[in-house]
This record gives structure tokens, sequence and C-alpha cells, in this order.
């Protein structure tokens, strides 16, 4: 695999799943397959989950691990072609990123979306440099569009816990503060349209996310009709996509909270979320720490789903 | 070894000790031990020493070691229930905790008291929440109320150096320009205690500690009185524990400096401080430069206590 | 190798580039060489190049690393002695050295000349410190007056492209908006004066560097007049040395960036730069991104170099 960056990159669903529950029985099988390899986590943005599982999925490889965080301890990096550098950005990523890739054999990047300009985001500039100019197998720890290792981690902890032919999950929009990226949504419609289930989004009117990732996706914008019968609830918040409100918070509406009234209307449901979560915005306490709720072992997932790419990318150098 | 954050959790002080003085012959005899084991170390606060040493101790048994700096690169952590979190507090640390655990086999927490709510720091509220939903064994890397890590390589130092049958050991207050906690000198004392050495504590009125941790200690408010006949000095700023004035600066009285006109008064005690030291505050220069001083070789055992407790929890797993 | 801080340190030149290119036909022959080895990686200043080749180097030869950034998550060091600190300083580089040294087995070190102070930035010192109160072997990962593995890297660069007897290199002086230090000029010039190549310096008047780095070099005024029939360019922007100006940027004049036209004046010379750079400050787009630019195999070279040193340093443990 020399890029992991959408739900295309990984091939078969099937065959990644079972890779997955393969390396959860014994994460330390390929310990020979990293030696003398190094992956470079480079974050543009803060991060603790991504942080630790990445690290910790190469380390269960025998890779070395070097982490750079670009605004601490580095410099301000130019994206822009063309520009006089007479200002606070001391280097180009047009240097940046070869030399970055002349350090290592496997480059992980994290750059969320500015929310500020659309087509700047979505067009995805930074992680496609990387993957132009670095040399190295790049992935995705978190782009301006999409979130795939959650996405794949999401659907390993789906598989693990359905007891059900084809469940019917539910992504459903929340309240939260500040305006957030698309990313993790858009990805996970990706990757929920890939494995075929019936998938639901639901969520206000504006929120609407871009067409390219709703796909065969049902669109409800009545919360409580779509988590009749679900069997899985996914809630995240995000911005809204659709011009001119792109990157706003359109509403704040707190009847969005998913609680225990709204669960008792699915199929005894499980709850999921990416995380960080903000409790009693997104969420209340007793649905987050009820039973049902999965965020813990979606996220332990997340080193699974970051071994599979990466032992894949140490078997393509 | 399933947490390690006060004296009674490292058993019999003399095995402690020999075992210290074990791997301290040879540090690198148990580097299968921590193979393809994780040790996450969580730092909300500042350090140095804590953090050098303790990877190299880990990396000394073969282990990988993730180091996490929650407020560089990372959320922002809530830690009260039942809060509605539209702040700037992005994670819940009920959430933080146990994902966390899921990418390690062994935690190092470093969380200083707040100095403002005693009842607060006194409850240990941040280790304790580890030490309950991680799943993992958890480390003191400094606490609000103890630093045990500091107080074995404290008392490792004395059994190498001292020469006496039971040394008298002298822990005094002495003056700083900010408010420090009393983690150092509560834990201190509650180490000298289990050892059983003829310890005194001396300070400015108002000074005292808790109670529980002076227990059968001599406190003698006459600083030169305590200096008398002593084999080891330790030297340390605290602020006041003593309710209304608790984590408050009483006094900077720089006669409660340690020069070598009141080393002159001990039967040639050596110098002991847990750095980082105010030099001409806390100690003059002549006598941390001389050659009764043992910071250095202090510090230096900061790896071996570290050691210890990281092979016993290993050995636990 | 007990230190390595200037070209005097690291002996024959043609060994060490001989050395250098064994290790980069396989930079892993020696994964023993450094096991149960650490290296302390110490920056006061900000890095991405070397931090991430430095690490890197010391992976390749097996070596466990610690980075510690002094200003993220440690304390502020006090440099001077007899200071009554009382002030923000919690601690003094006397005690932090030697504790530093006791957790590793050899130490790199990064500190920046102030540009305030010329006989202190010139006194070196920080790394002298470190050299003389650490007990480890120490090497500049850019002290105030020099790069060494910077210029070691830059020599390997030349010795693997150069195609003539005796190539004529120039060190040209360029713009930039912020005042910099002198230490990759001094260096540079430092390492060609003793590779006894056709070595010019180019600058405007007032940028002359300290006659002992200049050496035997030809210092040149006049820019193109330099240029002509170079085999190698090498831009930098350095802050003037002369007293009373020290530190200061008397000059931003656009007209010293090289760019196409001015490369023509040359044999075809090789541009070369330490990066990172200013873009259309130092060096036109055109430039940096012909296909005489060596700006990124010189990076690439950094690892190497700082493994050829690393490698002394484990020999003589």
């Amino acid at each position: 695999m020399r890029k992991f960056t959408d739900v295309t990159d990984i091939g078969s669903l099937r065959q990644a799943v079972d890779e997955a529950f393969e390396i959860k029985r014994d994460r330390f099988a390929h310990t020979d397959l990293g030696k003398n390899h190094t992956l470079l986590m480079i974050f543009f943005n803060s991060s603790l989950r991504t942080r630790l599982s990445t690290q910790k999925a190469a380390m269960n490889l025998g890779m070395n691990v070097i982490v750079l965080d670009v605004n601490q301890g580095a410099w301000k990096l130019e994206t822009e072609r063309g520009v006089i550098m007479d200002g606070d950005k001391a280097e180009h990523l047009l240097e940046a990123i070869p030399v970055m890739g002349s350090y290592c054999d496997i480059i992980g990047v994290r750059a969320f979306a500015g929310l500020k300009d659309r087509d700047e985001d979505y067009g995805e500039r930074v992680i496609s440099q990387f993957i132009r100019h670095s040399g190295r197998p790049v992935f995705s720890m978190e782009a301006a569009t999409r979130h795939p290792l959650q996405s794949f981690a999401d659907l390993i902890t789906i598989e693990e816990f359905n007891t059900v032919e084809r469940p019917k999950v539910v992504l459903t929009w929340a309240p939260h503060p500040k305006a957030l990226p698309q990313a993790v949504p858009n990805s996970f419609a990706e990757w929920m349209n890939a494995a075929d289930y019936d998938f639901v989004i639901t969520h206000p009117h504006g929120y609407e996310l871009a067409p390219e990732f709703v796909g065969n996706a049902t669109v409800e914008y009545d919360q409580r009709r779509a988590f009749e019968g679900a069997h899985f609830i996914y809630a995240k918040n995000w911005s809204a996509y659709n011009a001119p409100d792109y990157g706003k918070v359109l509403n704040t509406d707190r009847s969005w909270m998913v609680d225990e009234e709204k669960m008792r209307l699915t199929d005894n449901a499980f709850f999921m979320h990416c995380l960080p979560v903000r409790r009693n915005m997104i969420v209340s306490d007793a649905v987050i720490e009820s039973e049902r709720s999965l965020v813990i072992p979606q996220a332990a997932n997340r080193e699974i789903s970051a071994q599979v790419v990466l032992k894949r990318m140490l078997e393509s150098l």
C-alpha cells in the first residue's frame, strides 16, 4: 500500500477486517517486519488517540518512531509556491517534505481543515503534497476531509459487536460549542456506504454533507425517526458544508443530544463516538457510561486499524 | 505491584533497597522483561529528571516508551462528572483514561497539587482516577501529596552513603520565591519514618506538615538545634499546609538558607535536595558544590528507583 | 571521539568522508554498537532537520533516544554562577548538566547565539559547560558559533557531486528579514578551508566573518565576480559580526538573492543551502527547484554525518 487516505486504498473490506482480527489475536506476530524501519508522525494539529495508538501500532511491528509536532520545537511552514518568504514562516513545505521523507520509511500526517476556504480544504493540499513530494508511503492521521484510520476502527468495532445480518447504522449530528471539520462524518459515511450496511444520516437542515460522501445513504431530518430500529448510533458534530455557510456553526440545538430516551427508540443499539466527546452536549453521561457504549473498544481498535495499514505499507516497501 | 503511590506499595524497604543495588550493578540484566511492553508517561506538569530517568529505566528493561504532555499537542481534559462540556475542555478523563490504558501496559502519571483547595489536592483525584479506570498498573511521577519515586531514590542514596547505625536525618524548610506543593516533604517524611531513622523536621512556625506525614518525627522550630549532630540534611521548600493559609508563602526568610556555617553544626552531614534547586535561596553555592553534596547521586538514583518499580510491575503483569 | 564541536575533532577529512560513504552504503551495519546505549538530545532552540536526522542516525546504530526540549515541558535553566535564583529560572545548568549526563551515554546539544553579546556567544558558554560537567561525550547540534554536523554533511555532499580536481566553492551572503547567527557560515568556512578547496566568500561590506573562520579564504565583495567559474554556490544569510553592529541586520538588499541569471556566471555550479531557506529572499524558486540544486541531498546527508559522529563516540565509550 503506497497511500492510505480514503476507503478505496484498503481494497476488500472483508479482507481488511479479517486481517484486523488476526492482528488483534496476536499483535506481536510481526515484530521483525518493522525492524530498521522508521515511522515519522507529523502533526500540524493536536492529537491524543491518534498519537498514542499509531505509535503503539508501529512499535508492535518493531518499527522506530519519530514524532514531530510542527508547531512545537520546529519551524512554521509555508505552503504556497511563489511567495516571497519575508514573514514568520521559515521553511517551505516543498523543501520540508522531501527532507522529512529522507529520514524515514513511512509518513503519517495530520492536517485538519481550516474551515475558511472550502475549495482549499476539499483540495487536501497538505497531504497531497506529502504524497507527491515525500517519496514515501503516506497515510492520513486525519486530513481536511477524511479520517480513515478512525473509520476503519469504527468498521472493525461494528463487525466485532454486530449480531444481525445487515445492521442499521445511524450517523447523527449532535450539538457542539465550536466549529468542527466534516472529516469524521465524511469518512464514516464513505466506509459505511462501502460496507453496504443499512446506513442513515440524520441532522438538522443546513448540515448536509458533501454529496460524494452521502452517496446512497438515506438522509432523514427527523432524528427520532432515524433512530427507530437502529443497531448502531454514531454521534458526531460537524460544521456546515454548504456555501455560503461553509465551516460555520448554524445551530447548537441541545435537543439533538443523544440521551437514554432517544436510545429507547432503537433496537437496543450500541452507542458510538470517535472521541474526544463533549459530555452532556453530544451525549448524556448515562448513555456514554451504559453497557451499550462502544466508545472505549472503538478507541482501542485505533491501534488495530493503524497496525493493518502500517503492516501493509511495510510489506510493500 | 499494581500501583505505586506511597511507601506501603513497595513492601519491605530492605528488600527494595537490595533490589535497587542489584539493578545498579547491572541495569541491563532484564532487557527481555519489558519486550513488547509499553510504558505510557503522562505529564500534566513540567518535568526534567522524572521525564528522563523514567524513560531511561524503562528502556533499560527493554520497554517501549510513549511520552504524552497533556498540555502540549493534546486536548485539555475535564475532570468533573456531570458537567455540560461547552467550555475549552474537549475531553473527559473518564474517556481519556481507559483509552490511554488501552494503548499501553503500565502508566506513569504526574499531576501536581493545585494549591487552591486542600481537600481536592489531598483527595488525589487525578491519580486515583487513573488507578480506578485505566485497567493498568499506575505509578506516581509526583502526585498532589507525594513523590514516591523521589523518596525511594533518597532512601537508596542515604543507604549508599550512610556509615552509622541509625543516622540522624533532618528535613529542613528553606525559602523560595514561589508557592510549592508539600509532595516532596510529605513523601520524604513518610519514607524516613518507615525507614526508622532518627528523623527530625525543622521549619518556621506555620509550615507544619499534615500530621499523617509527620508521624513520629521530631518537629524542631529552631533550625540550628535541629542541625546539631545530623548525618544528612535534606533541604526543601514547601508552602503552608494549615488552613486558612493552605498553599500560601508565609515567609521568605533568607536566614533559613542552608550555608556552610550551619553545616558546621552537623556531624559532617551530607547535603541533599531533590532538585531543581534555587541556588543562594535554598542553599549556598559553596554547600551544593561541596564534597558532601549528594544532589547528583540522588538524581542519578531516580533511574534506579524507577527501574525497581517498573521491574516489579512488569513481573506482576 | 569525546567531543564534536569543530572541524579539528573529526581528524582526517578524507577518512571521515570515506566512513560516511561506507555508512551510506549500509546504514544498518552497526545496529549492535548502540545497544543499551542512550542518546540524549537537548534543544534550547527549534529544530527540524537536526531533530529528525540525528534521531534516525542513532536508531540506525541501535541506540535508545531521548529528546528534551528545554523550553517545553521542562524548567528554565540559569546559566550564571553566584546568582540568587529568585526569578523565573528554577534550575541551574551546574545541576542540570551532570543530572542529564547521569541518564545517558552521549549528549547532543543545540544552543544558538543570543546575538546580543559577542563575547558571550563566541565564548560558547552553554556547550562548553556540557563538555566540562556532563561526564559524557558531547556533540554540537548547532552551537553559538558553529554547526559542524551541517558542515560535515555539506562536505560529504560536495565530495559526492564534485567532478573536478579542486572545486571552486563560493559562500555567498543573501538577504533575510531576521537577524541570524554566524554559526553556519563560520562552520562552513572552517570546513572548506580544512578541505583545501578554492574557497571564496562574498558578502556586502560590513558582513565580514570573524578572521579565525575566514582563514585563507578569498573575500570578494562583488558577488558576480565571486560567482565566475564557481562549481558550488552555497547561499546563507548571517547578521553582522563586527562591533558595534554585532548581531544586527545591516542590509536586506534583494539584489543579493541567488537567481538563474547569476547562476549562469558559474561553471554550471550546484546550488547549496543548509535549510530552512526563505524562497525568493535567499534564492529564487527556479534555482532551488533546478536540477543543480543539492538542498535535498545535503539535508539527507545530515543523517550520515550524525551517524559517523555517533558511531565514533560509541566506539570510544
